[in-house]
């Protein structure tokens, strides 16, 4: 198809087509003329991978050609599938970050394999998962935020119940489909995470208050 | 105390300061003279604040001067908390986000409180969370990624036991402190679920493959 076809059928507009072909996101379609190139449905899929990616994944470009990297070329990812995959979309970190808190977290938690990874080198890359914990730590800390530990540890029973789930549904005829598995599920199920978490303290909400509003307002409004 | 003095205090570079105050993100100080002003330890406070929210919270400045303002002045929240709260941080949603197998899902799981209150107006507000759900679950489509019914009632099942910790260690005493735990709750409490998402999934997959590397990429790299 041409691209003003490959535009309908996407929805994507030919102008962002363009700019995703320049950006390298998009591969380039068979050139037929100088000013004209056909493309596959493999070109539409990959558009609306790319939309989701930037889209709801709340990716940059350069984090989306990262993951979509990787996609392409899952070779790289044998020696670490999480690690890769977790870095290629894991935010930019303080270097000076205190890992010691998250650290005696998971040893609490028997995560050990986590734990005794830390500071091991590149390979393992548990570092980077940590260093987001314990950034995230940091600005609780910082808002004044307490956490206690009891909810803390409900917060890594209720993850680690996910990532058992998910560890579990690993694919595992070939690299390609686990890679797939892993990069897109770690970044596009993020927001279907936080939006239930919303709509399930509403529901508990209600369920306690009998009602959407807590008690003490309603009394500070009469 | 001086600007200086509590830009050594908080860590903040003066700049950055006086950028906060003209943004009305920062409570301008005791003017002492026309060039300078007294600052508290409030000051201190809320600028670690600030840096919390626009730093590992994410926060647009835009977002945070909202989630402030509702911090400031929390009469304006007593009719629907949660749903104030998590519209002072939601994303922007399309207009034409089909709501149909979001609904469809929260029936499944008898979450009827959220349900029930589809479509019923400003007050409730369950339409921010549920579009936000909407949008995520359309995303995984687009991709092309298949999350199994019963994962999503996994992911549904470990949300929900999070949202009831957080609901039932809802501060009742005031309505400031309600509100500022279930504000500083959505923003910050969001990066502290992802990254434990993150080493749970290690954890998990340490556990299944006795390594970091699942076996099909093993035997493929032989």
């Amino acid at each position: 198809m041409r691209i003003s076809e490959l535009s309908r059928v996407s929805g994507v507009p030919v102008a962002t087509i363009k700019f995703y072909l320049r950006e390298g996101l998009l591969p380039e379609g068979v050139r037929t003329s100088p000013n004209q190139a056909q493309y596959e449905d493999a070109h539409a899929q990959r558009l609306r991978l790319i939309r989701a990616l930037v889209g709801v994944g709340g990716l940059s470009l350069a984090a989306a050609r990262n993951v979509l990297g990787h996609i392409d070329e899952p070779a790289g990812l044998t020696l670490d599938l999480l690690g890769t995959a977790h870095q290629a979309v894991a935010p930019e970190l303080p270097d000076d970050v205190e890992l010691g808190p998250a650290v005696a977290l998971l040893r609490r938690w028997g995560w050990d394999a986590c734990a005794d990874a830390v500071g091991q080198g590149d390979e393992t890359r548990v570092d980077d998962a940590l260093g987001g914990l314990a950034v995230a730590l940091a600005a609780l800390d910082d808002a004044g935020f307490v956490v206690e530990p009891a909810r803390m540890d409900t917060y890594a029973d209720a993850m680690m119940q996910v990532a058992r789930a998910e560890i579990d549904g690993l694919p595992t005829e070939t690299a390609s489909a686990a890679v797939r598995y892993v990069v897109l599920g770690t970044v596009l199920v993020e927001p279907v995470l936080l939006a239930l978490r919303r709509l399930a303290q509403r529901e508990a909400s209600a369920a306690r208050f009998r009602g959407s509003t807590p008690q003490v307002l309603e009394h500070e409004r009469e």
